[in-house]
């Protein structure tokens, strides 16, 4: 588990998000993980249209470049699940999070993903003051 | 514009709402009006999972029979959105709400969504103990 | 029904396009119905991405303005579902489409979807070329 | 790569699959592989809502339980992308696919995919028609 998380956000399982088996859609989890990324940046006063658009000097954005997921246990319609997020290592290049979906005290998903740092589709260098930031965020491993 | 709704519901916007030509794609509002739903039942004490399980008696769900929308304004990324959701017309088995999405005071999106009462997939008659709670919830119109 | 559409589009349902209930989520159909759109455009010569880009001449973008639906039956997975699309009205700055899905003989759902054109954003007219071939592909109604 | 891959899938992508960045959501490239698996089961004669139903025996599904992806190259708009499906390994209660997504001879995406048998939501031995049938399909490594 993750006890101290960097962030930690929470979603509520819709109809969209689940499938005729009667539970939530594999893919559904990418899509909570990825609200949770987002809010996770905003938080630390990166906000993702603004980065695209150039408002914080040179535009940038941010890609998924790779995921290991372990899907544990299925969540279903109405849960309200946990998503914590915390950085595991921030490179020059690129930043890995350690990600997890719970819901109370069950462990549903565990992820590891690499986010990319992309200008005009090619990849490109962290700006210092984003790495600046998560650096602040970034708790020491036990 | 509907001054006294009888639900209000925040969305965020996110990466996966959106499309590549900058907005939000047109399906993803009614995503954000159904997850508005959904919660305007909950605060209605009208779980779906327990509804279509039968944990509240006969087992029985919601579908969509029609909808009419209005796209007027489109949203962005990160964009904070507020859903309104209210009764127009509560039939025997079928409900008829008015949805609009909001961003700020810029209506963006209005919607008529009728709502149909099914059971082993076949129409049926709202339960008494649905119909009740709406109707309490039902504002008169202006 | 819609004897001779002007466009016919096969759709397969998969597990991403169910939900808990065991049928099609509703706002499925609607993507349904967009990638039939975009192949009836693609027929009639008319790429999105192309004229997006503006690589035929000043770029420009459809946009959903209306949408009408009536979700009369459910389809569920493996379902495999006929989308015709027909242009009902073509005007200065919008196109009226009538859609509907078909599951073998059974009407599914049936749709009318008004287009408007944009340009950064704004309506636009709607480029002559387009409305020309949109025109020849008009069948006279009954 | 892959050069005899068991199963190749068409995709093409539309408006619903892209995001804001202005190419494809992280996320849609699993259910492009979600449905290409499903058509490599239809292919063995595995079809998806009859062994849900029980209709060849007794009910079970299939549930993903681990992916390694990796984002190697965007795919855009009206791209039209082939995904192939390879069994690696095949276990007792689980099978190892290799999947990948290919533009032409551009790899995009190369995944390796844990599909576990599931019955009332446990986990349970493959059915050995399912075993047979997949075996029959497995290609032996270079």
């Amino acid at each position: 588990m993750n006890a101290d998380p960097a962030h930690r956000f929470t979603v509520r399982v819709y109809y969209e998000d689940t499938d005729f088996s009667g539970v939530v859609y594999h893919a559904s989890y990418l899509r909570f993980m990825e609200r949770a990324r987002t809010e996770y940046l905003r938080e630390l006063g990166i906000h993702q249209q603004s980065i695209f658009d150039g408002s914080h000097g040179e535009a940038f954005g941010f890609a998924v470049r790779r995921m290991e997921i372990d899907f544990m246990k299925p969540a279903r319609m109405d849960d309200l699940l946990d998503v914590t997020t915390s950085p595991a290592n921030i490179g020059g290049a690129s930043i890995d999070l350690v990600q997890q979906v719970m819901r109370g005290e069950d462990l549903l998903i565990a992820a590891r993903v690499r986010i990319a740092c992309v200008t005009n589709g090619r990849p490109a260098r962290l700006p210092v003051w984003v790495r600046n930031k998560m650096t602040k965020g970034l708790r020491p491993g036990p």
